[in-house]
Parts: C-alpha cells; sequence; structure tokens
C-alpha cells in the first residue's frame, strides 16, 4: 500500500475525550474514529489489525475442530422469554421492533439463538459433541460507552458453544479450547494468563477469564508466587486465617467520635489502625413471605474491601447485592453510616473470615458519634455466621495452598464458561442417548472480544510515540521511508524497488510516499506502531546500505541493499 | 472435515415455504435455517460459500485499489436527516431508539455514514481520488421477505464508496470498478452480464448492474444480437419506430363493446388485434399551487407494457408513478377503466413512441361499453406529447443502433452507480482544490450482495439431484465417500490416506466417515454440489483403483491410487 492512495488519517493533537491510551492512539494513528456514542467506524489501519486477530482466531478455533456459522444480528424475543433472560436481561440488551410491531433484540451473545438451533437439527447422541462457533458483530446498549472500542456499543466477537452429552465430555472440549484459546493469544503476540471467574449473568458452574495484562486493565487479576494459580480478584478466594481467634484482653468500651466517619478518619483522629477495626455495610436480605426485604450486616476488616460477588451469592442475602438505603439503615439500627458496627444488632450478621478472627477491635456503637473499642466475638457479639466475603489482598495466601497472591491488571479479551444445563433445560433440547431415552445436552460457551483485543494489545504495547504491535496483528510489517524521494532519481527507484520485492516476498509493506519531511513520515510510522521502518537515505546509498529501524527496540541496522529483503524476511520470521 | 464432526444437516424433503430452488436447495443442504421472517442462520456448509465468495471480493476489490473499513450497523438519524432520506427512505429502513430514546436507523446502505467520514478525514485535492469499501451485515426491514436469502432482512453487502474531484476522476474509478466486478464474477464462475440500469433512490446519473443470468430471475435483461449493449428492461430506450404514420384511410367510429374491459377480450370478442390497439392508462400529474393532481393520460401499444420508471420521470407526472384510483377517472373523464382512450380528453396525453405512429387505431370513446375504431392522431387526437414510455419487447431494434433485442432473466447481485454530488451537496462535503477554492466531491458507489450471490449461484447452477457449485465457491471441493467402510479395513485406510494427502496438497476435502449406505451418502454430496466426489470401493481397489465423479458432467474417471491425489489437484486447476 501506498501512502498517497491510503487514508491514513493520523492526528497530532491527542482528542481531549479520550481517556485511556489504547483509545487515544487509536485515534492518533487514523485506526478509529466516533460516529455517535459507543458508534465507531474501523479506518483502514483498524480493519487491517482487526482482520488480521479475526484470522488468527478463526484458524486456531478450526484446528480445535471448532465449526463456523453464522446467526442473525437480530434475534426474535420469544427466544429469550424461553430461557428468562428477556426479562433478566437489563437494558443493555438493545430491544426494537420491526415493521409490524414485533419485538426482537439486538444479539449481545447467542446462547438462545444457538441452543434453538442444535434442538432442531441434532437429534442423536451420535452428533455429539460439536462446537460451532461465529464472528460477528455484537450488540450491548451500555449506559456509558467509554474507552473507545474497548467499551462499545457495538463490537466484534468471536463466540463459540459447544453440546454435549456429559459433564466430563464437556470437560475436554473445555480443556482443549482452553488451549485453542491459549494458542490464538500466543499467536497474537499478547503477554496474558488464563484466571479463574466468575461466571456472572451468562450462568453455569466453571469459569475461565483471558486476561491482557496492563496497568490500565480494569479488572485485579490474583497470582499465586507458588504455582500457576490465577484467579480474578472477583472469584479468588481469601482462606480462612489459620491463626486462632485471640482471647479478649479489652473491655467492651464506647468512646466519642464525632470526626470520624470512615476508616482513614478513625486512624488520623483517633489513632484506630485500619486492621484493628471492622467496616460494617449494610445490604438486603432475601424477601420474606410478604415480599419484604430486612437488613443484612456484612464485617469485614478496616482494611479490606467487600467483595460483592462473594456477598450475592449467600443465603439470606439478596441478588444482586444492594447497598442500603441510609433511611432504611436509620430505621432499623437506630444510627447513619459512619457510626455502624454489629454489636447489639438484631438483623443477619455475616462476618468475613478474617474479621472473625479479630480480638479487641473497634466498630461503630450503633449511636451516631461513637463507637466501641475492645469488641470481642462472642463475649459481645453472638448469633453471626461466618463467610469469604472480602476481596483478597497482596500477600494473601494464594487458596491453591502454595505461595501468597500478588495482584495486577488485566483487560478481560476472552471468557469460556461450563454453562452445563443452563439453556440447555430451559429451552428443552435434547437428543435421544445410547439407550434410546431423551437427554438433556449440557453445554459449554466461549467467547473472545476480537475488536477489544485490539485495544488491549495497544494498552500493552506502546511508548511515548505510540503504538508498538506484536508483528502478527501490525497493520503493516515493514514501512519504507525514503528521505527526501524528490530530491534524487536514485531514492525513488530503490525505494520502488524494495516495494516491489518486498511485496514479492509476502510482506505487508507500507510505501509512505508522500512528498512529507522524513520527520513527518516517521513519526506517523512510529505512530502507527510498524514493526521495522527501512529508512532509504542519500549517504548510505552512496554505501549501498539502508537502514532498518526496529519499532520496539529501536534498534538501528544497517543493510546491504541486495540483502535488504532476504534480511528483512528472515527478522520477520524468527521476531 | 470430517462428517462425523460435521453439521451437514441435509434434508430429504423440500420445506413446503420454499419458493424458488435457490431456498429450497440451500434448506436442504443445509446451508441456511430460517430464524424468523427473513432471518437466517448460515450452518457451516452455508458459511463455507459465504466466506469464499467474501475472499474472493475482498481480494479483487484490494486490485482495483479499494480500501477495507468498517463503519457501524447502528447509524444516527441526524445523517440521515441531514442527506434527507430519513424522511424519503420508507419503513425498509428500520428505525430504532437506544436507551436514552435517541433515534437510529439499522444501515441498509451507507452513503451518509461514508460521506460524513470522508468530509472529517478528508480535506484537500491531493488525497483524492479514494475509493473505501466494507463488507458488512446490512439490514433491511423487507415488507415481505420471501426467497431464503436472496430477500431476507439481515443480509452481507459489500459496499465501496468512491470520491473524486472531477466527474472524469468518477468516470474512470467506474470503469476500473466495473473492471473488478467482472474478474469478481469471472472467479465466482458464474454466467452474468453488466447491464445499463436505473439509478433508483440511491440517485445519481449513470449506473450498472451485474446480473447472474437464471430463468427464475425477477428482473427482465434486453441484450442486443448486434452489439454488447444490455440493460435492464427497466432503463433499455425503446427507440422511435423509424417508419412514418401512415396517413388516416378510416372514418372514426363508435362501436358497442359491452363484453371488452381488456385488450384480449376485444380481441377475443371483436377481433381487434391488439398491436392495432391502444391502451390508455391514467396516472397522477405533478402538484399544482394548490396542492391539486390533476390526471394524465399515458397511452401505449395494446400489446405494449407501460414503464413505470420512464413515465416517472417525464416533467408534468407525479413521482413516484401512482396509477389513479377509479373514482378520480369517472370523476374527470365520465367512463370507468376498459373504455378508456385519448379521444376527446381535456387532461395532459402521452403517447409512446410506437403509438405515436399507429393509424386507423382502436381505443375506448370514455364512454362505458363504447370504443372508437379508425381513430387517428392529429385528425381525433391533438394537442399530446409523444415519449419513450413503454419496455421494450424481443425483437425491438437495439438503442445501440446495432441489431434487434432479446430479453432475459437475471438475478441482480450487483449494481454500481455515479452518484455525483447527490449526498456531498446535502452533505457539504469537499475539498480545497488546486486552486486554494473549496469543491465538493464527486462520489461513486458500488455494491454487492455477498449473501445474494450465495442464492444466485444456485439458481443458475443445479439440477434434480441438488446443487451444482462453480469449483471457486463449493463449500468443499472434494468429498471422499468410502463405501460400506465398516465392512473391510482396506478402505478405511485408504480413506483416510487420501483425507490426509489430499488436504495436504491444499484441497478442500469433505470426508464422509458416517457409517450409513452409499446412496445416503452419495445423495448428500450431490445435493451439497461438491464438485468432485472421490469413490473408495472394494471392487475397484482390487485393481489399484478409485473413481472419481464429477457432479457437473456425470463423468467418472477411473484412477490408479498412486496417481489420483495428482489427477485431482491437477483436474480443480483445469477447471
Amino acid at each position: 500500500m501506498r501512502t498517497s492512495q491510503y487514508l491514513l488519517a493520523t492526528l497530532k493533537e491527542t482528542p481531549s475525550d479520550a481517556e485511556v491510551v489504547s483509545h487515544q492512539l487509536m485515534l492518533r494513528a487514523g485506526m478509529i474514529r466516533k460516529l455517535a456514542s459507543g458508534l465507531y467506524t474501523w479506518l483502514p489501519s483498524g480493519v487491517k489489525v482487526l482482520k488480521k486477530v479475526e484470522n488468527i482466531v478463526r484458524e486456531e478455533m478450526n484446528k480445535a475442530g471448532a465449526i463456523e456459522m453464522l446467526m442473525p444480528i437480530i434475534q426474535p424475543a420469544e427466544l429469550w422469554q424461553e430461557s428468562g433472560r428477556w426479562e433478566q436481561y437489563g437494558p443493555e440488551l438493545l430491544r426494537i421492533e420491526d415493521r409490524h410491531n414485533r419485538p426482537f433484540a439486538l444479539g449481545p451473545t447467542h446462547e438462545e439463538v444457538i441452543t434453538d438451533c442444535i434442538r432442531r437439527e441434532v437429534s442423536s447422541y451420535k452428533q455429539l459433541p460439536i462446537t460451532l462457533y461465529q464472528i460477528q458483530t455484537k450488540v450491548r446498549d451500555e449506559i456509558r460507552p467509554r474507552f473507545g472500542i474497548m467499551r462499545s456499543r457495538e463490537f466484534m466477537m468471536k463466540d463459540a458453544y459447544s453440546f454435549h452429552l456429559s459433564e466430563e465430555c464437556l470437560a475436554q472440549t473445555y480443556e482443549k479450547l482452553h488451549q485453542a484459546y491459549c494458542n490464538i493469544f500466543d499467536r497474537l503476540g499478547l503477554d496474558y494468563r488464563p484466571v479463574l471467574a466468575d461466571t456472572g449473568s451468562i450462568g453455569g458452574s466453571f469459569s475461565h477469564e483471558f486476561h491482557v495484562l496492563a496497568e490500565s486493565g480494569e479488572d485485579a487479576i490474583a497470582f499465586s508466587d507458588g504455582s500457576d494459580y490465577a484467579a480474578n480478584i472477583e472469584k479468588a478466594e481469601a482462606l480462612a486465617p489459620s491463626d486462632a481467634r485471640p482471647e479478649p484482653s479489652k473491655e467492651l468500651q464506647k468512646f466519642d467520635t464525632p470526626n470520624a466517619k470512615t476508616i482513614a478518619e478513625l486512624k488520623e483522629h483517633y489513632g484506630v489502625k485500619p486492621h484493628r477495626g471492622v467496616k460494617t455495610l449494610f445490604v438486603y436480605g432475601e424477601e420474606n413471605e410478604q415480599g419484604e426485604r430486612g437488613l443484612v450486616a456484612l464485617v469485614v476488616r478496616g482494611d479490606h474491601e467487600l467483595n460483592e460477588l462473594k456477598a450475592e451469592k449467600l443465603a439470606g442475602v439478596f441478588s444482586p447485592l444492594e447497598m442500603a438505603k441510609e433511611e432504611d439503615i436509620v430505621a432499623t439500627v437506630g444510627a447513619r453510616p459512619g457510626s455502624l458496627g454489629p454489636v447489639g444488632l438484631t438483623v443477619p450478621i455475616i462476618v468475613d473470615r478474617s474479621a472473625a478472627v479479630m480480638a479487641d477491635f473497634v466498630a461503630g456503637a450503633n449511636s451516631d458519634d461513637v463507637h466501641y473499642s475492645g469488641i470481642n466475638w462472642e463475649r459481645d457479639v453472638t448469633g453471626y455466621e461466618v463467610a469469604d466475603i472480602r476481596n483478597v489482598v497482596e500477600g494473601d495466601p494464594s487458596p491453591c495452598g502454595q505461595g501468597t497472591l500478588s495482584i495486577k491488571r488485566g483487560i478481560e479479551v476472552g471468557h469460556i464458561f461450563q454453562l452445563g444445563t443452563k439453556y440447555s433445560e430451559a429451552m428443552n433440547a435434547g437428543v435421544l442417548g445410547e439407550d434410546g431415552k431423551n437427554q438433556t445436552m449440557t453445554m459449554g460457551c466461549y467467547g473472545i472480544g476480537v475488536s477489544r483485543v485490539v485495544a488491549a494489545a495497544i494498552e500493552q504495547n506502546n511508548d511515548q510515540y505510540g503504538i508498538i504491535w506484536p508483528k502478527n496483528i501490525a497493520p503493516f510489517e515493514v514501512a519504507i521511508v525514503p528521505m527526501n524521494m524528490h530530491k534524487s532519481h536514485r531514492i525513488p527507484d530503490i525505494a520502488e524497488r524494495f516495494y516491489s520485492e518486498l511485496q514479492a516476498a509476502g510482506v505487508d509493506v507500507l510505501f509512505d510516499d508522500r512528498k512529507e519531511r522524513p520527520g513527518v513520515m516517521f513519526n506517523d510510522m512510529e505512530l502507527l506502531g510498524v514493526p521495522y521502518t527501512l529508512v532509504i537515505g542519500e549517504r548510505n546509498l552512496d554505501n549501498d546500505e539502508v537502514e532498518l529501524k526496529n519499532r520496539r527496540t529501536g534498534e538501528k541496522t544497517m543493510l546491504k541493499i541486495d540483502d535488504a529483503v532476504a534480511a528483512i524476511v528472515a527478522k520477520l520470521q524468527q521476531d
């Protein structure tokens, strides 16, 4: 491709509404443009990367035995009603009506459609297992789209679905696709981790996310230093401390705390160390027979954070978790947030494992501007339950039993689920088993955010000059930059020769044939993140040489003109 | 691919709701399934064909210098309001609202979005010309979706758009893309014709459609036998007859025609040959200053058909053409349809060129159940206009001046337009010209119905046994059918060997490894339309031979086992 015939569309200024570096660089490098909130046009450089990602995903899915298909974006409401998700799914499900006022949804995912398809097409155990996938535009009407294509309303997904006769068979396919995902992210050239994850609204029993590691990631991931255990912090278990709870050594005492509503203020004004106090959070409990919801108190150590996903799964807690309104707390407890604690409560109390081994600790006294010190479990508070309801922190023991945890940030780019029979049961998707009896199929589902991978790759691979693409997904592998091409005949001739020879060698080349100053061209190629730039200048030509610059290392290599193509091809192969 | 691990999904019965052969065969061959009216899931065999078509289109578009990009499916209403099409486009434009009640449309085409993109990204004449394209899901909310994916609500399009400084530059790119389209349809292996076409609701001045010839086609195309002239019948000009109008030789006479409301009945009961009578059709005229529309009479020879597109373009005729209601005709003319004619009319009369050279002809007398004979222009009717308002018929002289016309049926699979400045003017899309002044860009647009190509290919290539794929878009190139595989060790061994050797040779193979009777397997492979079937049977193996069957010709060739792979590869290359 010649830049003169291309839509390079690079920008010098960083657009002010782009918060994260991938969004900034995708705009600046001319990869995307915003059409409307959460809707982006992919410009040529963006599409080139997107298609390279898509092709790698497709090849590895095919190798893993998955079969490509394509389902409609527009899905009839009936199927979502059948699975129950028409009611459960929030306004992120973009519901529309056709010209006959029939209700449809624009698909954010396709469990219902594929389950309907397979219950019609597959009737015998002999046709199982089968794994199908599609690479397709998905729609999710995000309330607040942001970070460019990282959280957009229209995006590209690879979604796969597998169907089985048994859990064991599902586990085998799950393992095979887990491996395929590793192969995909290896080929994409990304630093990633598969981590244990929560199954969320998709449902199912067992799940891994694939995260591209990057400091800007929205997710926190816990890694063990003693094993390959890795889990989303949403999911990572905080083990019960091995130490027994010390015996009480202090008396329960009230003290006035007019200046302390938070753990930080308790420390600042009254010297209470955070790990010596507890936070008491009120949420709603499950509905009783009259449809009323009481409150439930959740107690975690002052330096710990509540894990909402863990809490909402507990019996007696309303799901999805909802923090109690202040008026309900005041009505029930008689005090406002900032002075709440477990002593004297009449509502159910759930205490985090780490909080449950504290002694002589501090908490609010359920009286405005008053706290207790010297609180002890059993002596001062009884009838509570103990559970894991906090996020793990750096230094916690790994739940795998080996090593301690450290926390890193990641961007979720893939997610695989052992769904079980959630959809097949609701939608009555069964086959005739070997015994001639109908048997509900067991399902798995497997997603990769194809467009999100592009942003995640940039979050992980960039510097002050722009993007640094892994070779396999770079919009171009080599950029030819002839310096002051219009001042010499020799330079354009050599540049043209390299352009045709590199193309003939199968290299994806961008030939910057604009009449621009060398600085402008270098800046554009660095911004665009082309792995190698071949610089053709008068002085080097006097020595029959050209210069090859590596975008990632900055290393410059002088190559003899006649050897350059072979050398570039070799470098691209060994990278 | 092994059938045992594939979703073959063939059907024995022809589904009752499939009217055309491509729809029937796509269902029976397991290529598509209906999800809802006009919404289809592409099963694996369907997607394989679709992707092959898509790749050929992409490769040829790239060769022609077009650059791939990708625009959102969801388009903001504002852009359609700016172009004026938000109002003009009917309910086929599927309008939706997001969670914030903002209006959007699901894109049936992308002129607005690309024009908006280019007016932002391209500012100088130096960046022109440029041609961009995308291959993307489109949505059109058809009032009556039918013929499977031929007229569905969600479909796959390649749409391209070019931007220019001048009409001449547009004409050059148009020519280049016309050639690219020929290359595409050549590679697809289809019998097709580029034909002159009407520009319809997309607009512009000059346009070609690409038609796959098939008797089931919805469009009629006029071909010259003396040149390569070809045009959609909507567009083909009916030349003025070269003969002068004969002098009147009969008197104007009324005769009663109680049994004749139609040209056929006039012939049956009164012996009037259709080419000796005229039809007089009333449509609405343009609105006057009071917003009222009078009637206009359109007169064509009795054996000719009105061409509505030609008529609605005439000055004085309301567009889109609307046939007058009977009550309006009675109020104006004093007679009901069936007895209408040009004599004595006070409304504007437009006479087709062929009708205008008639003498002594028959028409209604504008009095119920009465006709005139011996009508002559000028003597009996004055003040009329003459224009081309009929469809051409077999035997008409070609408008190119060479040869006569014949009519064939075609399926429109591509359409290219010289748009001119319709969108760029409405949306104020200009660049700085060489003279430093702002200049409106001139545009072209170029579509291929990627999914429709699949159906059109089947309409053109099928027989009583199923589909007969052109090699380049067949779901598989070769099917291996081992006969009674479970009865012998030798057969599965040889079959496996062919499977791996053919794959290694780059052949797209389907290995039918099901435990089915040979007849079932042959039928499925013929239905699916695989170009070659390699049959492995005991008796032939005794001679070290296998049989290769050509799907299109039915020809069977015996091949020595050791030569078979090379022979198959050679056949596929030479086809």
